[in-house]
């Protein structure tokens, strides 16, 4: 409690793989300072860590200075916790053929301030728990919806890291095994993230679009400049066809939380990322087929929640968490 | 410590559909004592704990009475951990249309020790940590592969029993979301249960003999006798068309163990139950269809492993266990 008076803040990165946005955030999640640099078009990672310090130590004094620290946080691309390293991240210049202890070189850098690191879909979901709509709950699975599908799980209000780090890639169970399942980025067949991220409902309508005649306001776009913007934009109008694309990418995820619901019984779902800007036009089917599909003892149980936190600050607020526990 | 040199035992219930088989288990997992009852056959649950508790006291004594007693665990069928209850047992007279106080029940019975309930393959989970395969594992699946397809997760050392008590009902993932998906018993439809149980597994068989004209020594029977147990003597002769059931039924759990890692990342899978006397007539091709399916993140992590624990005590003991931690 002293600890956390004489140190009132910790920093929280956001590691994506076009910008790195470092924020200073207090106990009750109030971000109190921001910078950022570009992850990449650095020769090497020591160059990186030196950018990042370099940007970090003006916003550092306007908090009292590296002593107010009491930690710091970083959500990553194949962040591994147990050993705060980064391992072949595909989209990481200085990271995709090796393991970097990014963790401990930003602690060598900072003061030795306790740095911890994960992926960035277990930082949201820890952000959820500590400043979101989980705020309270020991039990819950947050699924992002972004560019890929990625997830973090609570058990026992506590992360699931499992034997390796690496547990809680709900995005790559498999929602079909036939013949002709989509092709995912990981390389195999069938997962999740092939049908309900951004890029698989654009996929999707794509699909769709071709495999019918059915007028649609999609048809003013060329197949490939129709995002999942465009597809949420034309189905708020009402638009039949883009409804059915919610339909369908409703129905893979609610039938797949009802499988996830067979494992660890969650009080909650909290959805977070760019497609629950659709709101009930995807809650809604996903409710729907989720109610349908559910084994009977779990009907009801479970809550669906649309993250509350504000898309842009989250990932740093959900990295920043992580700083909390060290 | 001291407590349990003066009370060096627990009971364990295996609550069965058929039979109740009571143990007295030293920490070492040495049964002292056993005893059993007929499951059915009572007005009342009253009476099943009457009965019990006269069954019982004979071979309490036999260790040095009751005082010797620490605690007593019971593994049942829709057992709920929290609540310590038994919740609508559809083979249960006594507890198949309401919710059955069953831990306060025998608490109150014996001189008010703790008693502790959960359903039977969380039990064996937690025997195989106490006493079994995965004792000092931190993170690990326990899949009972017997008439029914159970499960018990273990995560950071801990079982999970989610937010209600009823998580790890692994059984229930779908595995098949065609059309012609094989019906569960739980209403559903393309249930792990309805596959790779004892009885999906004859099931299989008798599909497969339907479907070929294949010879086959599974011939020579009745299609309704044939069980789990006439495929593996079959197969264990090299009878081709057992040999593909067994292809079939690893191929399914070998994906759905894929699956399962992306959740939590266990150490090891363990099998329990009557199917695994198949050996590696079974492992293999789970194995097998495990290594081509699963992430690459998690290629060669887990650990496919048969359960040590002698199946007739294995479930006392599991049972056991939960008084332990009481």
């Amino acid at each position: 409690m002293t600890e956390n008076l004489l140190r009132p803040y910790v920093i929280g990165l956001d590691l994506g793989g076009t910008n790195s946005v470092f924020g200073i955030v207090d106990s009750r999640g109030d971000i109190k300072a921001t910078t950022a640099i570009k992850t990449q078009g650095y020769k090497s990672v020591d160059d990186y860590v030196k950018a990042s310090v370099n940007a970090l130590m003006p916003i550092i004094e306007t908090v009292g200075g590296i002593d107010s620290i009491k930690a710091m946080g970083i959500g990553a691309p194949n962040g591994n916790y147990y050993k705060g390293t980064i391992e072949y991240a595909p989209n990481l210049a200085w990271a995709h053929d090796c393991v970097v202890p990014l963790a401990d070189m930003f602690s060598k850098a900072l003061n030795n301030i306790p740095v911890g690191l994960t992926n960035d879909a277990n930082a949201a979901a820890l952000g959820e728990m500590t400043y979101g709509v989980a705020r309270g709950m020991k039990n819950f699975i947050d699924i992002t919806l972004g560019t890929g599908v990625g997830s973090g799980i609570v058990i026992n209000g506590q992360m699931v890291y499992g034997s390796d780090g690496f547990a809680g890639e709900l995005g790559h169970v498999t929602v079909d095994r036939s013949e002709n399942a989509r092709v995912c980025g990981c390389g195999r067949k069938g997962c999740l993230e092939a049908y309900c991220s951004a890029t698989g409902v654009a996929r999707t309508a794509r699909e769709f679009l071709k495999n019918s005649e059915e007028p649609s306001l999609l048809r003013d776009y060329k197949p490939d400049d129709i995002t999942s913007l465009e597809v949420s934009l034309a189905a708020a109008k009402g638009d039949k066809l883009a409804l059915k694309v919610y339909d369908f990418t409703g129905k893979i995820l609610g039938e797949a939380c009802a499988d996830f619901m067979t494992f660890s019984s969650p009080e909650a779902f909290v959805f977070f990322g760019g497609l629950t800007k659709a709101g009930d036009l995807l809650m809604k089917p996903i409710k729907k087929y989720y109610d349908r599909h559910v084994m009977p003892i779990f009907k009801d149980k479970a809550k669906f929640l649309i993250s509350t936190l504000d898309g842009s600050s989250a990932a740093v607020l959900g990295a920043s968490a992580i700083g909390w526990d060290l």
